[in-house]
């Protein structure tokens, strides 16, 4: 399965080589082979530094927070504060008090939708979504328009089914339009979205802007107080930091305007048996203990990130996306790649989403894994896009800024090897 | 502070010693002390179990569940459905489908009233709580009951004040009772529920049944079979497991008959444009990628407490428990300790509020805190209950499994050292 190189790898991608050694996880077996971990959309693996961060939570501070003067819970209480400080700003939030903790970034957008849009959409509104949006923001707003009558509009793709075509979104904004949800990269396709014309667009009409930032947060510079958005969502899980937690970004002012959404702990002021009055955001929205351990993870891996420094994350992820689908595309005319193509205007993630005419994307992914190499195969909770895209399924290889040319050059020579495979078990395809 | 020990420490009381060396943290000083943590209701430590069991997760085989055939995410997803079994055979549930991990025990809460609550109540009809909820098992009620014009009645206290008053109970219940949702073991009087006599008269008046057994799962044996619930709600980070991840246990034809709640992924069947159809229970109810290492956690400390013996944690408990009750009324006519004697029918858990005639509660706790005590003050989270208590805010010391005798010692020491403090700095008291 070894090769030599086929082309330079460009200088930038040293970064991955050096950033191994940070990531316990990577230096193991599959299979027999070393992990080729290209299943980086899906989730990322941890630095040394979050997993630091939660052996030290659990084995010198564990404690419940905002409830206890003793030291532990004291020092528990400023770390998962200051977690939320390191979030906010590694998205360059004017203030913490914007950030709000959640499970995942479904949860986010299943708040604002039972929040901001139970007291705000009624009957015949009109509320922005795509047909590349992630289930999570396509479901939350199927449920909230069965219950109050709004209408779902969904922006199409281009002729070329690239990308979001912005043609159709600005014909779908009306005055009926009362919220805009798009998501920032998406997950299948690796486009970018052009934010600045989008909340210009939304602001135009009055309508709120929500972007699913799971993609992009992770992968580039993101920085709430240029994007134009009312809300981000994002998983602590794909960037670094620990399952079970992620953020929930609001302008002051909207969180201020919501009324609470689940009832308990932490998130009141006073209660009484008939009713309670609440804690200004963003404790409003935080009942319960919260993931504190894990909110501390994220705030290790929001820092690390920004100390590494997203311009240069990005600027790796630009060029290992262009070899990952450059040497993707080179494979065979059967290898249909999804989603522009890397000189596009505003770029494309670094990930692929892929079919092998005449392969089930299943049946790739499996024996890719027998190779060592992780890449994931499904609808990748898009099955709408999908539909469009005129395919049950794809694979996926999706990288982060620990893999390197070399892992890219094994996944090729697998997929090489599993489409001969194939072709060999069939008597010969095309 | 050292004394010796003042009563022959009962022979189970062995076990808290022998616990120790499985949860690192408390082998530590604060302020110079060593560290003595009778904070156990709000938190739980967590034993080498766990840590290591999250430790491999990250560091072994982190990836996304039920979505890649990857060897990672097979692995992942294998341990995730584990943990699942291992929390249902924990509480003796029939099957894991019937366990749904979230966040905490308020999520639970919360889901049961926005889907089933939401479904199943309507104007007038009545839902049974009592005056010592948590805030978790309040709010969520008073939300629901703000919409659909439902009516909250409460449990009174029994003329001492040490536990809900069951005729009372009785005389709330009607044809037009809906639901009954109860705490297993209050937080704060440390009182058990006499669950058979609640959920025999629920079931006679046709109303469903939930108990929040947060502060009953971590300490005794709890079977759902025999407990005659329709729900059941319990925090991890109580039991010994990380925290960020719980679990809501419902009898399987309830959950199936309940609506989705969260929109997104893993909880979908088929996703079109406009609408959705939904997976069977658990997943219904689970969407999101989900706090995989968490609930792996929290599974690995279900199989902990389990292989250590619930009834031998009881038994433990009951001796500790009782222990620290008569350490305390000993030290003084002007402690009270809210809540049963531990010679009451269902006994009372190992967690004593109290508070000392002339000192706040507060002020207690940062000097024992000096003293390296860790107890909580406050309202813990039932500030209905304090005002029926009479007093803005008490004091906690909660022991678990590691806690040992000399601890309960310690602790009585300082405290009365605090009592010394405060009378000394005001002139004297009483």
């Amino acid at each position: 399965m070894a090769s030599p190189l086929p082309t330079p790898v460009p200088a930038q991608l040293a970064l991955g080589a050096a950033l191994r050694a940070e990531f316990p996880i990577l230096d193991q077996k599959v299979n027999g082979l070393p992990l080729v971990y290209l299943d980086n959309a899906a989730t990322s693996q941890k630095p040394r530094a979050v997993l630091d961060a939660l052996s030290r939570c659990y084995t010198e501070y564990n404690a419940n927070v905002h409830r206890g003067v003793h030291a532990l819970s004291a020092k528990a209480t400023n770390e998962y504060e200051e977690a939320r400080a390191k979030v906010a700003a590694f998205i360059g939030a004017s203030t913490s008090r914007e950030v709000v903790i959640v499970r995942n970034a479904t949860e986010g957008i299943n708040l604002v939708s039972n929040t901001w849009g139970a007291a705000n959409i009624k009957q015949g509104d009109e509320i922005i979504l795509s047909v590349a949006e992630h289930h999570a923001n396509l479901v939350p707003w199927q449920l909230l328009a069965a219950r109050t009558g709004a209408v779902l509009r969904h922006v199409r793709l281009t002729p070329d089914k690239s990308q979001l075509d912005m043609d159709h979104f600005r014909s779908l904004l009306s005055p009926r339009t009362r919220l805009v949800s798009l998501v920032h990269v998406s997950n299948v396709l690796g486009c970018v979205l052009d934010t600045a014309y989008v909340a210009e667009q939304a602001r135009r009409v009055g309508a709120k802007l929500l972007l699913d930032c799971c993609q992009s947060v992770p992968h580039m510079p993101v920085d709430v107080c240029s994007l134009g958005a009312d809300w981000i969502v994002a998983s602590s899980h794909k960037f670094c930091g620990p399952s079970g937690v992620g953020f929930l970004w609001g302008r002051y002012d909207v969180l201020e305007s919501m009324e609470p959404w689940m009832g308990g702990g932490e998130m009141i002021a006073d209660v009484f048996l008939d009713q309670s009055t609440y804690a200004p955001p963003p404790m409003r929205f935080e009942a319960g203990t919260p993931a504190i351990a894990e909110a501390i993870g994220m705030g290790a891996a929001a820092e690390w990130l920004q100390q590494l420094g997203m311009d240069r994350v990005h600027a790796f992820e630009e060029e290992i996306g262009t070899y990952l689908y450059e040497r993707l595309v080179a494979v065979s005319p059967r290898v249909t790649v999804y989603g522009p193509r890397p000189g596009a205007p505003r770029g494309r993630a670094s990930l692929a989403a892929f079919n092998v005419e005449g392969l089930h994307a299943t049946d790739v992914s499996t024996l890719l894994d027998m190779a060592g190499v992780a890449v994931r195969s499904g609808h990748h909770c898009a099955q709408p896009l999908h539909r469009e895209l005129g395919v049950p399924a794809s694979a996926r290889a999706s990288a982060y800024i620990y893999n390197t040319a070399a892992e890219i050059d094994t996944f090729i020579e697998a997929l090489k090897d599993t489409i001969k495979f194939f072709d060999d078990a069939h008597g010969g395809v095309a």
